[in-house]
C-alpha cells in the first residue's frame, strides 16, 4: 500500500464515518440544552457560571459518560471531554465551543459547536473508526461576556493570553465575584478530573452558527473561515452628581447621563465611514440612581468596536478616551480598555483543510472572515486553528428569534468529522 | 375685649407656644428616622411602601401614640395624626409633607415636614394652648415616585385630582404592584383607624427644605411660597431589535440606545433657552438586554419637564412626540405623558399668613416660588394652601449629601406653629 492510497482509505473512512453522524440525535439535544435557561420567543438566557450553566454541564457530562469518555475541569471551568486515540500520549485534536448565551440568546450560538463535537464522537464510535490522535471536545467558559465582562475569559486563560488572578474580581450586577461564581460551579460537578491550562494542542476546529447573512445569501451550507475580525472593548464611567430635577438650573448640573450622551455622539461621528465595515457598539448603559426626578450622578456605558484591519482598529479606538472627554460636560470621564485582540488570520492549511472536507462531502462552501469573535481567536495564538460555519436564518443571532437548519446543523459536524479526523490521524 | 385685643392675645399665644418647639427632639427625630434605610455619605434610602416605610410610620405612630393623638389611614395608605380642638367637628387645618425617599436622597427632604408637625402638636401641649380646630398631621404616600411614577399620589388621591385605580396596576422595578406593596404597608400597620378621601379641610400648611440655594444665598431663614411651577412627565419607550455586535453592519441595526441617544439629543435642542428658566431632566433610562456585545432592542427614558408659565409647558410638552419621531432611526418610538400639572399661584392670604408670622418671630424671610412640586400642589385645588421653606446646605438635594441647620429647622416649625394657630383659630 503506498501513501496515496493510504491516504484514500482514510478520506474514505471519515466520509464514511460522516455519515453516521445523527441529525435527530443532534437536534434533540439542542432543543434539550434550549430547555435549560429557556426565555419567551424560543429564546436562552443562560448566563456564565449561572445555575443554568451548571445544568448544561451536568447534561453534557451525563452525555458523555454513557460513553465512557474522559471528563476533566480546569481551573476557569473549561471543560474537557477527551474520546482517546491509538496514541494516547500524542496531544489532541480539539474541538468546541461555549455553552454560556446572551441574557437575550438564541439556541445554537456556542451551544452547537459543543454538541457538534460531542456528535462526532459518537458518530465515530458508531462507525467504529479510531483516531491516531485522541479528540477533545471543549466546552469554554464564559464566551460571551454578557454577566462577567469581557468575554472568551475560558480562552484566553487556557491559552495563557491573561493570567486568571486578572478575572476573579470580575464582578456581575448583582456583585457576585467570578471567584465565588466558578467555585459554586466547580463544587456543583464533583468527580470531574482536574485539568491543567496550556497542555499542548496538535490543532483546533470550531464549528459555529455564522451569526452573519452571508451564507444564507450566496446559497452555501458551509463557511470557511479564512480568520476573525480584531476588537477592542472599552468601559466608560461618568460621573457627575446628583440633584433635584425641579430645582437645579440646567447650566448648573453635572449631569452624568448628559454628559454620556454627549460622548455618544461624538463617538458616532468618530467612527462614521463609507464601507460600512467598522463595528461600533454601544450594548450597556447604567445609569444611577435611575429615578425620574433626580438629576443622574453616575452614567457608565460600554463600547465594542471591531474591524479586521488592526491600522483602523488602532486608529480609532486610541482616540475614544480623548473624544470622550472632549464631549464631557462639568463631569468626570474615566475610559478603561478592558479588553483588545489584534485581528488573526487563520493558518492557510487549516482553512484549506476545512475547505477539502467540504468538498470530499460534496457540500457547497465559500470562504467568509469571522464578524464575531470565538474561543478560536485564542486558540490561534497556541495552535493550527481553523473554523466551520453554518447558515442562520436572517443571519438573526443574539436574539431570540436565532434559528438555524438540522439539515445545515448535520452538514457542518460532517466537515467537522471529516476535518477533524484528517488532523488527528497525520 | 374688642376684637383687635382679641386677635393680639392670639397672636401673643402663637408666639409664646412657638418657644417650645424643641430643637433637640426635633432634630434628634430627624437623625432616628435617617437610620431608617441609610446609605453611605448620610444619605437615605426609603423608598414608598417597602420595609423602610413601613418602620418609618410606625415610629411616627409611636411617638404619636405616646401623646395620644388620634391616628388613621386612608386607601392609599396616607397617614393622618389628629390633635383635636376646642370644636373637634369643624374641618381641621392640616400640615404635613412625606417619608419616602429618593433612592439616593437625604435626611430632610419630606421628612422635615412631618416631623415639624409633629413637634408642633407637642409644643402646643407644653404650652397648654388650645385651638379652635383640629390640627392635622398628615404623611403622604409616595410623594418621590422614584419607586412607583408618578409622584404625589398619596395627595392625588385624597384630593380626588385620580382615582386610586389609576394607580393600583403601577409596578416597581422589580414588577410589583403599586396595589400588593399598598396591602403589605396596611396589612403592616393593624389598629390603625380608617380615613375617608376629600374629606373637608380648612387649611393646609407644608413646611419643606428649599431644595435649591436662594435662601442661601439670600440669608433668610423662611422662604415664603407663592406657588410651585407646573410640571409634565413622560415616558418614551424606544424599541429596536436585538442583533450581533460583531457581525450586524450599522446601516442595517435597529438600535434602540442609539435611538434614545438621537431623542435625548434632539429634545436637548428643543428645550434650549437663554433664562434657563426650564427644567428637563432624563432622571432614568433602561437598556435590554443591556449586554456590551448585543445591540440593544429596547431603551425606555423618563422626561421630567418644569415651568412656572403654562404657555411654555404647553408649547415645549407638545413637541415632545414629534421630536423623538423625528429623531427616531429604523425603530419605533412610544411617547406617554404619565402626569402633568399646571403652575399653581397659592392664596394670597395664605402666603401673607405665613410671611406675617415670620415677621411676628423676628425671622428674615423672603417670597419665592417652588422649583420642586410638593403635595401642597394637589392640596392647594380643594383649600387654601401654603408652604414654609428653611434652607438647605448649598441648595443640595435628592442626593445623600442633602444637609440643613438645626437652627433652621426649629425656625421653620416655629413659623409653621404660628401660622397654623392662626388658621385654627379662624
Amino acid at each position: 500500500m503506498n501513501g496515496n492510497s493510504q491516504q484514500s482509505t482514510k478520506c474514505s473512512d471519515s466520509v464514511r464515518a460522516s455519515r453516521f453522524v445523527d441529525k435527530n440525535r443532534l437536534w434533540n439535544r439542542h432543543m434539550e440544552m434550549a430547555a435549560i435557561g429557556a426565555i419567551p420567543g424560543n429564546g436562552v438566557n443562560r448566563q456564565a457560571l449561572s445555575l443554568e450553566d451548571i445544568a448544561a454541564r451536568k447534561l453534557l457530562i451525563s452525555w458523555a459518560a454513557a460513553r465512557h469518555y474522559e471528563i476533566a475541569m480546569d481551573g476557569i471551568g473549561n471543560l474537557f471531554v477527551r474520546r482517546t486515540g491509538n496514541e494516547p500520549e500524542l496531544a489532541p485534536v480539539m474541538t468546541g465551543s461555549h455553552m454560556d448565551s446572551q441574557p437575550m440568546g438564541g439556541r445554537f450560538d456556542g451551544i452547537y459547536g459543543v454538541l457538534a463535537g460531542l456528535e462526532i464522537m459518537e458518530a465515530l464510535d458508531e462507525a467504529g473508526v479510531q483516531t491516531r490522535r485522541p479528540i477533545d471536545l471543549v466546552a469554554w467558559t464564559n464566551e460571551e461576556g454578557s454577566r462577567f465582562a469581557p468575554g472568551a475569559m475560558g480562552s484566553m486563560v487556557f491559552t495563557g493570553s491573561r493570567p486568571l488572578d486578572d478575572f476573579l474580581g470580575v464582578k456581575d450586577q448583582n456583585g457576585i465575584t467570578l471567584s465565588d461564581a466558578l467555585a459554586d460551579t466547580i463544587a456543583a460537578i464533583p468527580n470531574c478530573a482536574s485539568h491543567e491550562f496550556a497542555t499542548p494542542v496538535a490543532a483546533y476546529v470550531e464549528a459555529h452558527i455564522e451569526q452573519g447573512p452571508l451564507l444564507e445569501q450566496s446559497g452555501s451550507t458551509i463557511g470557511v473561515v479564512t480568520g476573525i475580525q480584531g476588537f477592542r472593548w472599552f468601559n466608560v464611567e461618568v460621573t457627575g452628581e446628583a440633584a433635584h430635577a425641579g430645582t437645579t438650573p440646567i447650566s448648573l448640573r453635572r449631569d452624568a447621563l448628559q454628559t454620556a450622551v454627549a460622548c455618544i455622539s461624538a463617538l458616532n461621528a468618530l467612527i462614521r465611514e463609507e464601507t460600512d465595515t467598522l463595528r461600533f457598539t454601544i450594548g450597556r448603559l447604567d445609569v444611577t440612581p435611575n429615578t425620574p426626578n433626580t438629576v443622574p450622578c453616575r452614567a457608565a456605558f460600554s463600547i465594542d468596536l471591531r474591524h479586521p484591519d488592526q491600522v483602523v482598529l488602532e486608529r480609532v479606538g486610541d482616540l475614544v478616551e480623548a473624544t470622550c472627554r472632549t464631549a464631557c460636560i462639568r463631569c468626570a470621564v474615566k475610559v478603561t480598555e478592558i479588553a483588545t485582540r489584534s485581528p488573526c488570520v487563520f493558518n492557510p492549511s487549516m482553512v484549506d483543510s476545512v475547505e477539502e472536507a467540504a468538498a470530499r462531502l460534496g457540500l457547497p462552501s465559500m470562504r467568509m472572515p469571522s464578524g464575531a469573535f470565538h474561543d478560536a481567536l485564542f486558540m490561534h495564538e497556541i495552535c493550527p486553528t481553523g473554523m466551520v460555519f453554518v447558515p442562520c436564518e436572517k443571519g438573526i443571532s443574539h436574539n431570540p428569534a436565532e434559528n438555524a437548519a438540522p439539515d445545515d446543523l448535520v452538514a457542518g459536524a460532517r466537515v467537522l468529522l471529516a476535518t477533524l479526523v484528517e488532523l488527528a490521524n497525520a
